[in-house]
């Protein structure tokens, strides 16, 4: 296959060259974008008569036929055409001839690429949000179901205080309208239309980039030509606000590990979403939940991988970029992945209420509703916290907890405990008192539910 | 020094301990907002009755005498007080007895630290973005004062096409401008008041979060008080945009590393901006922009280093969290240390004009433009870019330029070309056809840096 | 100050350029390595007669008077004066005048601050190797203390098998001697003597390389002078090396923080290395262990880091090199404080023996030694595997362990089922028959006691 | 199909369940070494009179087929059946019968990909090596080759001294024989034999590791079981060893791409080696060493994902691990593809030996000379260079190289100097007097070059 830039070399490209180089077998993924791209493309050159309305036609036929036979499966990619670009306008200029040749006119692949680019993440960037969307949707019907399951809230993993169970999902919700938040700003940045940089100047001859911009939807048009090709801010910033999606994933997946282990016994996975051993015939083990907290790494290191691929690297276009796709492609993947199998698996989870409950109580976890009962009183919190830690250390010498001591015991720390200690400490109490702002009473809970809802139907 | 939570324990932490975990060293950086942020704290206390007006008075003089202090540098940290809250907090008990104890009343250092750092932070912030200015502004006024030389523009490190060298600078402003947006969004996030998440639960007290949040000049109240104490999406999304920040800041240091290498000679550091070598005497070395390139790694390192952090951390506050801080300091000292040299360094830069338009002739840089002359005259792309890849390999052979070549040698080509060829080749011509929006040519370079002085003004 | 290098220079360095470039407030810790360096290349001026012996003597005696100040405290380092290089020679000047300029004759700071580091990593590898023996006797004297505890081994943090708690602990030796092995291997490549490449090329004077290297007991001198001051592939392996030892220490704490939980309840850490909570009086957390976790980012960071800095730098020095010495010393520091601190806190943690044998019978834990019992009795592993897991549903649904089955249960999942399960189904026995080599019978763990003991001698 | 764990389940796997945890379509790439090893275990199984002969020969005869169907392409390998074992295992089974259901006796998938990984990886290294040795050949042969061919060595990119190309060749050797010993001493820690620690336990049945060990050709046999199933230490070490590969690769790399450049015009690429534009009809582009040095980040990003992977992850085999295979794939594709278009492509570029030369002698790079000459006229180091710099400083006013300086003129600056200093000051002279250990003399890069040779056949 000759290259269509073979004009000025005398030798052939090397073989081994030409599959080094290749990208077809990973960039072939963007061939729609490449299609749709050319598409736009053709009808400006046609608008600003810079090629033929014959021609024109004959293009966009061709490209129709092209995408058709992508879509039946009947088009053959071939390593020795470079990339997704050359690999369509090589087909279309058998198809149609000379025409075909025109297409090419006031573009670069190097501002080519980054068209299909940004075309293909402001597509999955919503398919990504929507996965988030269902995901909180079902955290949130969670938190509406289980109202009313009092569990420890834990820090060093150390049992602290008593939360409702709907508090802790809240919590995810929280993290999730964070990335929500990111990914749309990103979306921004993404959405710019990059074609008629050329190869970095410009183009003499009279294109309409506006136009090009209004039919492929983009509300904005890049500004400078050097740096629209120089450019992958915005895959960079696709991958941190991946990363840190997966950082949101893997603590959930940490946590649903933990409790579903037979020491804490909070959950029980369905055995439709476990897998077993092939030699400990007893073992039901959570490996989605493993899997999700493992891929982390490999995002993280996608995101790596093209901060060092873009570390000083002089502008405009170099060959080194080609490395952003496979990392980015990788990352959308499994994000998605991740997202699916977490909204297909949570509402199956099994909530062991009576496990979580017991498990408040434990680790004298009201302690500190006991030191602000003290504050109440008109001690000063130091001294308050101080008392308590004394009560506290009186009870493991004792093997007792703070619900079995009697008044005359709490007296002998001080005097201003009275018996409404007693209805104060308790789990319900210590969660329903809660009603500051932000924490863990039903009342706060229910409220942000439906907050949370309304947002939602936004 | 007797631990506030010495309470419930038995024996003295080890001094090992005490060392191996304080972060006093590092976080009493912090030192004026943790004051600021308990000030507000105990006007809410006392407007909520919560503490009476006499202990509030006590504690606010306190710690403004304890800031006066700090100021002065008379304030004494100390490792075995843990961190910077316990060392103030210490000291106002010492200042003012038991009302000091009072201080900590519906407040947990894990929602103190949070509030701590946000303040911290969105200050920071801000001078990174007055910077990112400043330095948007000097190559603006650069871009302005060097509209007439042109330059070759890059791709692969061939020379490609000549360019504008005031478009080259206008390509970095857009890069900056991007993290002027990205570092607008994060302030957003950042900017979100935390206190009376308490330990992870909220509190039982009646706080009023709203007040402190006016007090303190935050325009939002966290929501969920688990997440808040666990989160520190805002610090690695500080530290992804400032990633993306060193990534352009390396680019540029290797664009003039390369340019003022004697083999380009574009430019010229100043001497005061250079260093020499203890054993060779001739040399004149670059070792500002190098180290510039150099502590990209550190950055990117810091940022990974985070997110390793918090990579399957269970909720909710851990103390691994507590090395969330150096990173963010190195960080933001290293960005704003490197932004602050280059706003200095940048206008003594010397740029050889003749150099630069000699080059930009180079390499048949105008090789495109032939190409769309043939288009022009009606040839279709991929035949108008092979005709030119035939003309470049004969004047390969010959040892010509294009500039070298007289018409009846470019007929042998194309009978299309005429003697329009020689004026529309030249430099000049090559860069000022370039009309198209986004494009090289002196028109659009001067109407696109006269909207960036407007939006600037802004 | 006068700069060494200023003959060339017509303008003064500016001050802020003197601060962004210096190094002395981090590279000072190389002072007596530095000082050491010169001493030997002083002695080899000296005896290859490139000075005279009088000036080399004045070099030794005023060297040996810096050393002194600076382990005094007396020493002013001073940034204008770049690094720890040019602080001691400019001292050295200032001592013994003219003499003192000839200290760097042969010499170029790009081949002194390798030999610099060579020296000071080198040292501190031998300190790292020692704590690291430090802590597998520690872990080897608990491992034949608690040969007696039985404990559950966990896949994907479920019950899996029981194992001898000394097992587990040998688990870790294992690693540790790993990293002894690779920090062995690092160490060869640290211990090879750069002096004499000077700035890249070599020198024209008579110097005796070997001769330098036998003074300052390096085994082998470097082979090629460009190379020499280019390389930092030491330190990176240095740092690679360490990130797998953190990644080491990272595991054991998260296994010692989940003992810890109360839901766990193996272990009890010591009050001493404990730390509480400044709002809630109860908590006891193992804060120690999760900076250790936290701090493996760290060091992941600093590798990381470093990596890029080497990322396509051209040949031989170039300032970004510079960046090389804060992510080591830090690294160096995080290892060495994570594992003192550990030394010190291991043999002080309680084992629950009673909690750890109980959970060891928990989880159908022997139920891969029913497998193997119907094995022994010529059922195929596959088909054992299958009746076991029945046998376990059928427990799981009459809330049954395998101990409480009778043996007329046993014989409705399989005939070859006879009464001396019961003996074969105990914990003792499940971990005694464990006799495989490299398995968790305690003849097999005794027997890798006495191996390693053996070892250590060495 | 029916699951082999399936016994204890009462629901049937979600079928994206078997698609997200599925990794036969990767690991699938291990199928001859989970045969070999699924062979040395049935052998050793039959030995040890666990198995019969009737069933061992069934079985070895049943991997044998299975070979060949893989090996004829005929082989489906299916998700449903999780990974490569299963989908062999079941392959057998059906092939077989019941016997094929003993194969798994004594054996558990965690140590059996660890086998597998160790065997592949085994062989990887040493193919790793192959590559090495033989572009350690080519370069050498250049350096032969061109011996007579001087160049400017650089510091920060400015012409520092002159060197030999050749002496340039053998620093990059250099650091490919590091590079060799620690691919040496990373092979050595794969070499070791895991099959046996089964689950994390051992096994009750009398298996002889050692006979695995030899049959399977290891040296060496793992020693103990929790941490054989646990440790991925030797595939992170491999990527560590390939991440300073890969820096070595990509500082050659950018170095060539620099000296292609037509501002350095040291080289010429092979357009058979080169790759044009889809526009710029004039250019030839070094994408093969941009697509090397991009590849850069790729590596870093897998050592990274993997160093995530681990971190804090609790002992012994969890899914997490599962995603060690990904990153070490990619990694050992992308070092081999580098090193082999490496291999194919340095001998064919052209050395335009005059440009080097000239370029030589450019930028004072003989100044060092002149100053180790003052030195050797007794002048002081410090006192030489200042004298040096000030000539130099004089040339730079008076737009005069060193070598069209009259004596007169050199007298103006010290009378030591006379007229040897001409034929001193030649690149010729400069670099032929680089005889110290290590430096760029022709003598000295011969007797390397020799040495190199010998070095190479054993």
């Amino acid at each position: 296959m000759k290259k269509p830039w073979a004009g000025r070399f005398k030798e052939k490209t090397a073989k081994t060259v030409e599959i080094f180089t290749s990208s077809v077998n990973f960039d072939k993924r963007l061939w729609k974008y490449d299609i749709d791209g050319s598409t736009a493309h053709a009808k400006m050159l046609r608008k600003q008569k810079i090629i033929s309305s014959k021609d024109a036609e004959a293009i966009l036929n061709g490209l129709k036929k092209i995408e058709h036979e992508i879509l039946k499966g009947k088009f053959k990619f071939s390593d020795d055409l470079e990339d997704i670009h050359m690999n369509i306008e090589n087909a279309l200029i058998k198809k149609i001839g000379a025409a075909g040749g025109k297409l090419h006119t006031a573009r670069s692949r190097n501002d080519q690429i980054v068209l299909d680019l940004r075309l293909f993440l402001r597509d999955e960037i919503r398919k990504v949000q929507r996965l988030i969307q269902n995901f909180k949707g079902v955290l949130l019907s969670l938190a509406k179901k289980h109202i009313n399951i009092a569990m420890p809230g834990y820090t060093h993993l150390q049992k602290a205080q008593p939360v409702l169970f709907s508090h802790y999902l809240l919590a995810y919700i929280e993290m999730f309208n964070r990335d929500m938040e990111r990914l749309d700003e990103c979306l921004k940045r993404v959405n710019v239309m990059p074609l008629g940089s050329c190869a970095l100047a410009g183009t003499t001859l009279p294109i309409d980039r506006k136009y090009v911009a209004r039919l492929l939807k983009f509300p904005a048009v890049s500004k400078n030509s050097i740096d629209t090709v120089s450019d992958r801010d915005f895959v960079i910033e696709f991958l941190s606000v991946s990363s840190v999606l997966m950082v949101h994933l893997s603590r959930i997946s940490e946590e649903l590990i933990l409790w579903n282990s037979e020491e804490f016994g909070f959950i029980e996975l369905p055995d439709s979403y476990s897998t077993g051993s092939s030699i400990m015939p007893q073992k039901k083990n959570p490996d989605v939940l493993e899997l999700i907290r493992g891929k982390t790494g490999r995002v993280f290191g996608n995101l790596f991988s093209l901060l060092v691929v873009l570390k000083g690297l002089p502008l405009s276009y170099n060959r080194d970029l080609q490395e952003d796709k496979e990392p980015l492609f990788d990352t959308i993947d499994t994000v998605k992945g991740c997202l699916s199998i977490f909204i297909e698996m949570m509402p199956k989870i099994s909530f062991n209420k009576a496990a979580m409950r017991k498990a408040a109580g434990q680790g004298f976890s009201t302690a500190t509703d006991l030191a602000e009962y003290l504050v109440r009183k008109g001690v000063s919190f130091r001294e308050a916290h101080r008392i308590t830690g004394k009560i506290v250390s009186y009870c493991l010498a004792k093997k007792k907890t703070l619900a079995d001591l009697d008044l005359r015991e709490y007296k002998k720390f001080s005097n201003l405990i009275n018996k409404d200690i007693f209805s104060f400490l308790t789990i319900e109490a210590s969660i329903n008192n809660k009603v500051s702002s932000g924490g863990t009473s039903k009342k706060i809970v229910l409220k942000n539910i439906a907050q949370l809802k309304t947002r939602k139907q936004k």
